[in-house]
């Protein structure tokens, strides 16, 4: 194998490649990155097993051949290399020469038949909106949980439905059994592919929202036998789904109590975030309690202290006082794009609903109240 | 005690006051920070009981006196406050209470009388330039120890010397035994504060270093009993010095060979960033041959492989071989101003001398070499 690639889009690539890698793995060979030429292409494999990618660039091929080697220190090379042509050969025994301005550097490979097969992605992609679906990850993702004993929530819940107009959407759901976020975006038109939910670990969900935010407007997505693909600019990457039912989230999103406290988020998010600072350093616990339009967010950290602060909201209802992770609802703030939100909560021991005001209207977060001393 | 006081002017305060004090002490009230408020002015006081900082700044005050509190939770209360005045105040019990916006704090206070007494400044203080200063612990701090064990290297050594006509001179110098850093410069007149040679230890050099960046062009320095006190802006830190002898760094420091390389810094640091990727992770050994002028720079991992580059230098000695700790040459290079150095390897076991060659040929570095397989 011997080829010529500029040092700007091997290190693209080999960057790329290099988050989908183990860092440090029981099996050596999964912290590889396999690097393939044919046909004057490139070709880029990576996988942990679970998640793959493959990417694919056009280069100056003097021979073809195949061999796999260190991503990390693949990466850290190619990165500190000067600008230029960088040429790419394979020795015997397996070693690889880089060279490239005046530096050659040999590192040991090994041969292709030892790096793990890559499921093949199905014939058929179907389009959809990178804007729409990296919008969905960021309302949700922050909410799914990292306690692998429940596997079933450590990714998020994705799901085509349709309304009785007979108009497409998309669902995506994460939680952790704290807080669930939940959001719905109209699809152009139905893909007829999640109707049954999928359920994508979180791992997956990075990979795809960072490849997708550095491509164009729309990306290629297929789902086959346990398995997501998703296709963008000589990128496909292809995610092992989690195999587990994803809990019934309908019974946890309350029903809407219509007396909603209107409040303006960055008030809202600096109060919390300053009222939070004397809050308990393992439960961020802060009460909420609104009389009249008057909402005062409050802590008290028996070390450190207490706070309390002040807000004005648009409310009608009776008197309301309930406790939450002050984390929880500063999160929600973090990714909603409206410059305000209803917050709904029915008493002290029940759910609360989050929910966007405007364009946000369709994303919505459930958090539970904590115990008020 | 009742201030009031604009929060940006509190919040740089507090934030200066926080860097000296320890983060978790074994003895609490270390971890506090003591106000006081007299004559229209604030003073806060910190100690770790090795470096103190005191600062005074005008503020409105309404009633005097004086209580400590946590230094970690007010920080962090008055940094995220919103612009405008805050009023601190002390209740019964020693409880502070602090207002601004719409938000009140309450914090535990702790009595005046616990929190350790600062030593207090010698009456007359000299001047400096704050340029010169932060000059010389740029190019030495970061050749001083961290092993406690030998508390004499834990620092830099400050000296003045005079030369034949009678010129004065400050030298620093910093070593951990493997490497030595050393720079002189001249000084506009005679301090007669230094004469013996004093060790700051190097958190106190780091915070001498952070005010007096943030203060004017000169500051002001005195010496008493021990201790090293730097005053700036309203601002006077306190330094107990290592109280040791500082080793004799003149034996180090090797005789100039007269046949020095001349190196681009940028090229070789450069190509030692790419080759020591691949160089030992422990000991970062690279192998530095001369000769004529090419240097050959390289580096052997049993794992990972092996690296070389070359760089054309100017040199006409005999041929050179060499191993030196990448890390130890890239730390010069990064404080060096000039565009090319000198390097002077007698052999591969002599200890090898980096010098500045323009602005920077008051500062040298001496390196002890390694063991070359």
């Amino acid at each position: 194998m011997r080829f010529t690639i500029s040092q700007e889009v091997m290190s693209g690539i080999v960057s790329r490649a290099q988050s989908v890698i183990e860092r440090k793995s029981t099996r050596p060979i999964l912290e590889n990155i396999l690097l393939s030429c044919k046909n004057g292409k490139l070709t880029l494999s990576a996988t942990d097993l679970r998640i793959s990618m493959i990417q694919s660039v056009d280069c100056a091929v003097d021979e073809e051949g195949a061999v796999s080697i260190t991503g990390k220190k693949i990466h850290e090379i190619v990165k500190e290399m000067e600008p230029g042509e960088i040429i790419i050969e394979n020795r015997e025994n397996e070693w690889v020469t880089i060279t490239g301005g005046k530096s050659t550097f040999h590192l040991p490979g090994v041969s292709e038949e030892e790096f793990p097969t890559i499921p093949e992605a199905p014939e058929t992609f179907l389009e959809i909106s990178s804007d729409v679906f990296g919008q969905m990850v960021s309302r949700t993702l922050f909410a799914a949980s990292n306690d692998e004993t429940r596997i079933y929530l450590c990714g998020v819940f994705l799901k085509e439905w349709t309304d009785d107009k007979g108009d497409a959407f998309l669902k995506m759901v994460a939680t952790d059994g704290h807080r669930l976020s939940l959001v719905d975006r109209a699809l152009e038109k139905p893909l007829n592919l999640f109707t049954e939910g999928i359920i994508i670990p979180k791992k997956g969900v990075s990979e795809l929202k960072y490849i997708i935010s550095q491509g164009g407007e729309n990306f290629e997505i297929a789902f086959s036998d346990g398995r997501l693909f998703a296709r963008i600019d000589g990128v496909m990457l292809g995610i092992t789904l989690i195999d587990a039912s994803f809990p019934n989230y309908n019974q946890v999103v309350p029903d809407f109590t219509g007396q909603g406290i209107m409040v303006p988020c960055n008030s809202i998010r600096d109060a919390l975030r300053r009222v939070s600072i004397l809050s308990d350093q393992e439960t961020r616990s802060v009460v909420m309690e609104v009389t009249g339009s008057e909402m005062v967010l409050s802590s008290d950290n028996p070390t450190f202290g207490d706070a309390k602060e002040t807000l004005d909201v648009d409310y009608n209802g009776p008197h309301i006082k309930a406790a939450f992770n002050a984390n929880y609802v500063m999160e929600i703030i973090k990714v909603m794009e409206d410059d305000a939100m209803r917050i709904e909560i029915k008493d002290s021991l029940s759910p609360a609903l989050f929910v966007g005001c405007d364009k946000d209207s369709e994303f919505m977060s459930v958090v539970m109240p904590m115990r008020i001393d």
